[in-house]
């Protein structure tokens, strides 16, 4: 499925569509991005949203100033162009540099607003499961970057097009053949009524759905494993789902040959997530 | 060492400063780029980058058609703005798409030229070599990305930001510990007559210069070994050099606390690979 079209930008707080060829976040992907829902005019999980962009600007040595304007951007936008529902993607950039790897100092970081309709997404995706498979573009390793919602995300892009609308998520493994993450959002699954859910020590990002549901299953006393899975662990779970900050949480009913029941667990915690949304 | 400001940029083949907001170059680091040398008006393995570019947009499964038009655009940069001596970045990008990983059908993918001067760099670096180091930051592993320039850097911008002025290079280690390349430059070294250079089956760019390197180690009968190095093979040398399309070669005198003589074997390859670039 097609998203919808992109509707509103800002840059630095200013109306615009057009970025400096020069900015680093195209060059290097030397920046970090997020992705919030906006529902019933709430902002989805903002400050949680803020906190790791600032924390990954933290690691990846980028100026965090900038990121405190992005609610006043956000909020403009929504006043000029008043949408109780949308998809509203930040990202932040090193900013503009001559040639070269080396970091302008200062930085003066590059403040990016995109606000899009929501995906229509079926209703049966969220009652029924979703269909999915496994990729075969491995996921890049490196202890130093996991985690981070970056922008080198070529990874994501080439697993995603391994399919077209057969399956409504891939799951991406690591050289080392673990599973890691979906190609847009985090992976959770069940047995014996425990959770389990990748390890991000080497690859995947920390998903702000994921530190939600964690979060759940442990005021629910869900005993958790974050842990390496292999894709036959995976496949001989009782129950699969994904997660993101658009979805909220997608059961799997298909995965590859094995077939998963819309379980228990998955509906326990998707419930307890919708109390958190609208809390 | 700052680069030169840049001079001349073109996107499309039009002159042009700007680039859309939901170009993939900027969300994913979606695309490739080329860094090539222009010197006494000579395009240095035009073709041989091109050709690089070209097999890149394979392996990613981004439109190659474009790819025979930046040719035109280096021509005409050059002949609106005449400069004999310059550095040329091609970069070419899966183009504007709607949100998501998706690739959009068909592509309208995104080419981009930017002149700049050469960098300056001190002739003592390529007459008496240069001082490195090895960098903290891991290369990140996959062995379906590894060899291609895509724009997926932040491996490199991290690792050069661990040293201001008091190095020229710095090297790169996988989470494996093997050193894979410079993070601007690919490596050699020579141990008793032979040549030995890092096996890039995981992680680095397959260089323009190490392919000519490669080439004139085989005409000039050097045995040559591509393989795993690590940092305490690599120090214990007799010759270290580094090599990329602005710098040529550059011998390394010194990494970490280990020194070395500008060596023979370097001079000889220095020497036949002037010889290719003049031919």
């Amino acid at each position: 499925m097609q998203s919808p079209a992109i509707n509103h930008i800002m840059v630095n707080g200013i109306a615009c569509r057009h970025l400096s060829v020069m900015d680093r976040g195209l060059h290097y992907g030397d920046g970090l991005f997020e992705t919030v829902a906006c529902v019933d005019e709430k902002l989805q999980f903002w400050d949680e949203h803020i906190e790791r962009m600032r924390h990954g600007a933290g690691k990846l040595g980028i100026t965090t100033t900038a990121i405190d304007y992005f609610k006043d951007d956000v909020l403009a936008l929504l006043k000029t162009h008043p949408i109780s529902n949308c998809t509203i993607k930040l990202i932040l950039t090193r900013g503009v540099s001559e040639r070269g790897y080396r970091s302008p100092s200062p930085q003066k970081v590059s403040r990016i607003v995109l606000l899009s309709a929501l995906p229509e997404y079926l209703d049966e995706y969220f009652t029924q499961g979703i269909s999915s498979c496994f990729c075969r573009h491995p996921l890049s390793q490196n202890s130093a970057l996991a985690g981070i919602k970056h922008l080198n995300r070529l990874d994501n892009v080439l697993a995603r097009n391994e399919w077209q609308d057969e399956y409504q998520e891939g799951f991406m493994l690591d050289d080392a053949a673990h599973v890691i993450e979906g190609t847009m959002s985090n992976v959770f699954a069940v047995k014996n009524s425990e959770l389990f859910t990748p390890a991000l020590s080497h690859s995947g990002v920390d998903g702000i759905i994921r530190q939600q549901i964690l979060a759940i299953a442990q005021e629910l006393n869900i005993e958790t494993h974050i842990v390496d899975i292999n894709k036959q662990q995976l496949q001989e779970m009782d129950e699969i789902f994904v997660c993101n900050s658009l979805i909220g949480i997608w059961p799997v009913n298909a995965l590859a040959e094995s077939r998963y029941r819309v379980g228990p667990l998955t509906l326990k915690i998707a419930w307890a997530l919708q109390l958190r949304i609208h809390a």
